[in-house]
């Protein structure tokens, strides 16, 4: 394995100029199918090229960085992840799982060694749908799952379509094919690498983790609750319609449950990371009228996530008439949870062991693409790099050196499939 | 009377041009100390100035507009109001009072009748602390009680120090008087209207109220809730700083307080009108780091005030430990609560009734400036016109006609003072 070491000089030269692409002053923007994501798309495309492999795209955009095997006709063996940032985010956040697969690709290209399989290196597009309310939009599109409406959607800052934005970055959705680019058939594995976005490993001094699985989702971005502005010092209790202390009991009721869920061994978590009184017309001395909340559900077990949903309603429902506002929840989306092949969590546990990295098996509470792979068959693993203060912030702080373990062990496990 | 009766096409001309000063597309934005509250004060003084009135401003830029009395050492009887106005606010919230004065005494003048007091309308400069964070910034100034820290307390929109604002609307703070420009001892009484501001008269179905005494208030304007950006999925709930759920919480205990201070028969106002997680920052998928909250707590009673304040400190420390985050309460502002005379009271009620209005005695929940001339010992009362919708947004609505009732009461007392 000593002279197949991926190429971390190169690793740390991309991850230097993702950062030059995505520093908005703050932290990372590099938003989807926007000046960000398409910058960070170029840069990979020429620096694969710059290796010798293969590029394509797809309508979606998508990029696809190929080195053939010498069997062409063998299912691929495919890395990657995504680029794109949440707002003022972080840089590894997605970036550490392309530039992982690059720099070992580089690595075996460098030690002359050529795999019997393709290996793939897949830049997948829009992962962090902070910019457009839909999950998984490249790597469904690869599928042939996108739903046509996903098109129309509009970004949160452009207000422009989704489709638009994919025309700009180099797609073509107008041309789109009904049949998939990527059939799960042709396809050997999907081994995605990806920063832990949490603290369990921090926590337990490990360096790695091997998913056991895939949390989905269920979420109203744009709940909106109508309340009546009114002068905050004459009106009494009675006539009150206050928006804001009816989403404070909302948050309370959802919270509770989210309590009782847990004491019952069940896993979730539960976000409201939006909330605000409209800046424009809120004031301290006035009762809000109204107030945009966002609610996110996770968990790896769907009836859980049923449970939620019907459990968000009843307390709408109760908040309500308690507070004589409206509540309007909007649109429901979300995602479905997924589960990793046991055959490659295998292999990862016994390669790491091999390698001596401290590694352990861990659900992974955020959505990832290699959902997306799994539920259409694929067989699918993801592996996590410890990480420091979580990630979809500034302040994510992933240690070169851990980087550098999760590389070479997923460099090994590609190589035992490719090989 | 009738020969007295006031100018009211006079009236509804003053109405139509502050409206079209203060129209912002949406309600009625005329901020204090700036163009709107300035452009107010010049329609006002081209005003009084053409119906022979003596107009005055003091250092704080107030505007007294005043119709000479045969004996002008005599104590001067004060009618006003102020024709600033919140965020997005209404026409009528203030200059209601100030309309209804300069009306009257245009009655006064077309009918020849010289009273034997000078009668002062006064523009009161600033009473919606919305833009600077100080109540009653206008009357205080005019007797000498606002501190000079106030100075240098920047606008809400343009960040300058209220002495720049006050300099630019012809005010002269760098040459304050230390003396007060008001002495209560050369005032015979102050008597403000006010359209009412909740939905009292209009429940009663009452046209005037006589207002019993003046809310003070306890402001926390500029609450921070600090908590810890993090990925909404991957962290779970042990390892969670949130700002947005801390902030629910808080709310819920300082509510559950003012259910229990009214269930003992307590009168308060408690209000949350400003709530929002960092619009730059906060995503669905990220739990909030911060949460910016504003508090405003109003009564009649000084020990509910002081109840509620301890509360909320105890309130702060428990969301604290609770959920990991720190709460910067920021700066305690507020206004002390106020009497109104009873002879005034007393002498509205039966006008009231020998004119045929319906009227009803009532405390005010809302601040008003007659606060500080009643807290500086000068006899003051306060007459509330019936208004629809509430006010501090752009629906307030005041029917003209219970307008008429309310400015020919007025004109009825203040002659009964002056004449």
């Amino acid at each position: 394995m000593a002279t197949m070491e991926p190429d971390f000089a190169l690793a740390r030269s991309l991850f230097d100029a993702l950062h030059r692409i995505g520093f908005d002053g703050v932290g990372m923007t590099r938003a989807s199918y926007d000046d960000g994501e398409n910058r960070a798309h170029a840069l990979l495309a020429d620096t694969a090229r710059g290796l010798g492999l293969e590029i394509r795209t797809d309508w979606a955009a998508n990029l696809y960085m190929t080195l053939p095997g010498r069997d062409r006709l063998a299912p691929v063996v495919m890395t990657g992840s995504h680029v794109d940032t949440v707002p003022v985010g972080g840089n590894f956040d997605g970036a550490a799982g392309v530039v992982a697969g690059i720099a070992l690709l580089a690595g075996w290209i460098r030690a002359d060694c050529q795999p019997v399989h393709d290996v793939t290196v897949m830049a997948i597009r829009a992962e962090e749908s902070a910019w457009f309310p839909v999950s998984y939009i490249g790597s469904k599109a690869a599928f042939g799952l996108l739903d046509d409406a996903a098109l129309t959607v509009p970004q949160r800052d452009s207000g422009r379509p989704l489709a638009a934005h994919m025309a700009q970055a180099g797609g073509d959705p107008s041309n789109r094919v009904t049949a998939a680019v990527l059939a799960p058939s042709a396809i050997d594995c999907f081994v995605e690498l990806h920063i832990e976005q949490g603290p369990v490993l921090t926590e337990t001094d490990m360096t790695l983790g091997i998913v056991t699985g895939i949390c989905g989702s269920l979420r109203y971005r744009e709940v909106v609750v109508h309340g009546r502005y009114a002068h905050s010092g004459a009106t009494p209790r009675a006539y009150r319609q206050d928006a804001m202390a009816a989403t404070a009991r909302l948050i309370g009721m959802l919270e509770a449950t989210w309590l009782a869920i847990e004491a019952e061994g069940g896993e979730m978590t539960l976000t409201f990371g939006v909330c605000r009184t409209d800046p424009r017309q809120s004031d301290f001395s006035t009762i809000a009228g109204r107030v945009d909340l966002s609610i996110d559900v996770r968990s790896r077990t769907p009836s859980i996530l049923e449970r939620m949903d019907r459990h968000i309603h009843t307390a709408v429902t109760a908040v309500e008439a308690e507070y004589g506002v409206r509540i309007d929840l909007g649109t429901l989306s979300g995602s479905t949870p997924a589960s990793m092949d046991a055959g490659l969590q295998d292999d990862l546990t016994s390669l790491a062991s091999e390698l001596g990295f401290a590694a352990r098996s861990m659900p992974s509470g955020a959505g990832h693409d290699a959902a997306t792979f799994a539920n259409q068959g694929v067989p699918t693993a993801m592996l996590f790099v410890r990480n420091a203060n979580g990630s979809h912030n500034p302040d994510e702080a992933m240690d070169f050196q851990d980087f550098v373990q999760g590389t070479e062990l997923l460099s090994a496990l590609l190589w035992r499939r490719a090989g």
